[in-house]
């Protein structure tokens, strides 16, 4: 046992897990590619140790002595990161939050939900709904996903055109800092007060601080609840149907519109081939609704756009949380992924051009696709799926690679941005330059080296090695 | 002529102004403590040179000038601010901003407008408008703050409650960092990218870099804009009444909610004494604005509310960017300000006794009264006005500066927050550790000193003094 494992010992005792089965869950989140090579036996090394943490202060301690010991922290809450957040390497501690668990608040007179940063996140809805209430943030991953991880990855929800993604919800957060001390934000509904540090850790994707409490800002459950399926001609009538209801200010709160081929695979019963599907759900008073399903429709119309079964939006609520099983899929030497993008209006249709053109030429691709699934005034998001056979299974890894490569590059040539909601992890950190460009690369590298001059909070995610 | 001066004259040439004139219209922004001082004969002195900077490049040349001479620089927009933003020493160097003047591009089909950061806010709304979109932004200030101050200070505007705050608004910006480098964030609806670095910037007060330009996310001009005025018994009343119709999802742009003597000061000729006025301005389509008001004017008769006269909002509208002339009530005698605060819904009624109470407590007070202008799920503002006059006109700074300790003193003992949208600047900065927590400041603290090891930039604003 190292040092730094008998020191953490000493202090958090049963709560230090040194265990091979524990070590072995561990080791990585739920990126394919780490996946991929488990499968090919060349996976990750175990992580000297995990620890569990049952409060803030078992948080700082560990942050204290690891530091003390120069020894990397990788945060760790459900592990459904799929980006490569998480990547053990054998003097790595790792630092499950999921011992922090549970509401800590319920406030509904100011629609305020405190929970600990572990809590899984359909627990955490479900308590808020059992109360009337509910966050509103629905990522596919909700029961393998925490609400601290959400935050930690800027995570976005299946509602988001109308409640906002996690920076719209976000209320409050504590932190702990790298050197073990601790950050509350102050519980206001909005300030001025300097730069808001809440985004300071929204999507630091744990290399700032270990994020150990969250507050979210609530709305009351819907009086009414309706689906409305659209369907067009071509995916640019649907992108143009739902510019045109954002710009005179409707937003419904689901708005999902699927190219023909994801429009055929998904919902064939009710939509016919060769026609690009648009599912809404709406929610609020009933007599907003009503008014808001006519003008959609009305706009639609003027695009073509024609009203499908609302089974289709039914079959959608149904199978929206279920997320693939990659393993499965990977073992019969399918090489699979979903990468989501966003770009302003005018660029959504090169963009979804070059990318499925740019995959294309992949060696034995099998499906290049996409659906937009949040839209906002000035954008939307592409969410492509892929899927590729090489004939050598050996060529998996470079052919997923590739994949990401061409995508990222397509994305970065049309303008626009490669990560909408997935965060960057590994996967995609050889980007982030194009992201934000050098001057914002270099204030990320600033800040991290000032916040963690040693570098241990979850090396290798996020920033780009230099 | 200093050596500094000379450098900055050999390389930006008639953009270095150092003129009397200039020099002394330069010396602090709009803080009523500023102009008490001048009125006083003890004001600032005045600056070494004003830069009249006509592009990014001349910030940057600016920015590496003065920190190669170690020489303090002091960004100044439409000089509106309200908290002591700027303030000069002899050895300052002013950069002003107002030479950055335009529209870059207006980009109607993704809604998005592009402006220079010292374009004035009246003219870059009105040239939006003048292609049927908006910004939606309405700070009281629009004819003199300038949309790069909107973005430095973490502004609100008047139609913040269904339209956001600026960070709501932001799209992107450039800024030039304190070592002269250019960082512009990435043009995309959201990402998911790291922290996100806009709100870095965003109410840093000039003191991380200078924003050089920004680009709104537009709306369309609505279809229908519709006013009511409803009036209640109590103000907690009204209160109530604006959460309970957010709660359930109606959102019109303008909420403004005055107490009983603001209300009679406001709207006498409609409004009876004592009662306490809401006004709302609903926007958007036709039929979402009349099923908005009607829900609401039943939401409110729960509460007392009675509807009066449109004709308070088309008052209300006709006067709401009169920004009042306090160096006029100062040398009467009048010592006034106003000042936002924030809070959770359950807090509101405790925070307007305890400071309207306190407030009271000050020597020859003769107003201290209060609205509310901003509201969200969670909580709303309050904003403050207090008037006193005191028997000696020698004690008007102490008055002052009583007046807003005793109102931060009470915020913060309720758990509010003590700035809602006009920042910290001089007069909140020694409340700033409340605000933020100890590891809150010490984390701006510390982004500050690896961004501008030197303390260059705007000394003096937002971070109090160690």
């Amino acid at each position: 046992m190292s040092d730094v494992v008998s020191a953490l010992k000493s202090s958090l005792g049963e709560r230090v897990r040194t265990d091979a089965a524990t070590l072995e869950a561990h080791r990585h989140d739920s990126w394919v590619l780490s996946t991929l090579l488990d499968l090919e036996g060349r996976g990750y090394p175990s992580p000297q140790a995990v620890v569990v943490a049952q409060s803030t202060e078992d948080v700082s301690q560990t942050l204290r002595i690891c530091r003390e010991a120069g020894t990397p922290v990788i945060p760790f809450g459900g592990g459904s990161g799929v980006c490569g957040q998480i990547q053990t390497e054998t003097d790595s501690v790792v630092l499950s939050t999921r011992g922090l668990d549970g509401l800590v608040e319920l406030d509904d007179n100011n629609l305020l939900a405190t929970f600990k940063a572990g809590t899984m996140g359909d627990l955490a809805e479900a308590q808020v709904q059992a109360n009337g209430l509910t966050i509103g943030h629905w990522p596919q991953s909700i029961a393998l996903s925490t609400v601290g991880g959400w935050v930690a990855t800027r995570a976005a929800g299946q509602y988001s055109s109308g409640y906002g993604n996690i920076e719209d919800i976000l209320f409050g957060l504590e932190v702990v800092l790298p050197d073990g001390s601790v950050l509350r934000t102050h519980a206001t509904p909005r300030a001025a007060a300097g730069p808001d540090l809440r985004h300071l850790f929204m999507g630091a994707e744990g290399t700032l601080g270990v994020i150990t409490e969250v507050t979210f800002s609530l709305r009351a459950l819907p009086e009414t609840v309706q689906g409305q399926c659209l369907h067009f001609p071509t995916f640019a009538a649907g992108l143009e149907t739902i510019r045109e209801f954002i710009r005179r200010g409707w937003r419904p709160p689901v708005v999902r519109l699927y190219d023909a081929p994801e429009s055929y695979r998904h919902f064939s019963a009710h939509v016919s081939e060769g026609r690009n599907a648009l599912v809404l759900v709406h929610e609020g008073p009933a007599a907003l609704v009503d008014v808001q399903l006519a003008a959609i429709k009305e706009i639609a119309g003027q695009s073509g756009g024609e009203e499908a079964s609302s089974a289709v939006v039914d079959h959608w609520l149904e199978s929206r949380n279920r997320v693939p099983t990659f393993k499965e899929l990977l073992s019969k030497g399918l090489v699979v992924d979903t990468i989501e993008v966003a770009c302003k209006w005018d660029q959504v249709q090169s963009l979804y051009d070059e990318v499925v053109t740019s995959l294309n030429k992949v060696p034995d691709l099998r499906i290049a696709s996409a659906h937009s699934s949040h839209s906002y005034r000035s954008g939307t998001n592409l969410y492509f799926t892929f899927v590729a056979k090489p004939k050598d299974s050996k060529d998996m890894a470079d052919t997923y690679r590739e994949c990401w490569r061409r995508t990222m590059e397509a994305t970065i040539r049309v303008g626009g941005g490669i990560a909408h909601h997935h965060g960057i992890g590994r996967i995609r950190r050889d980007f982030l330059a194009q992201e934000l460009g050098e001057a914002g690369l270099d204030t990320l590298r600033k800040i991290k080296s000032v916040l963690d001059p040693d570098g241990l909070l979850n090396p290798g995610a996020l920033l780009p090695e230099k």
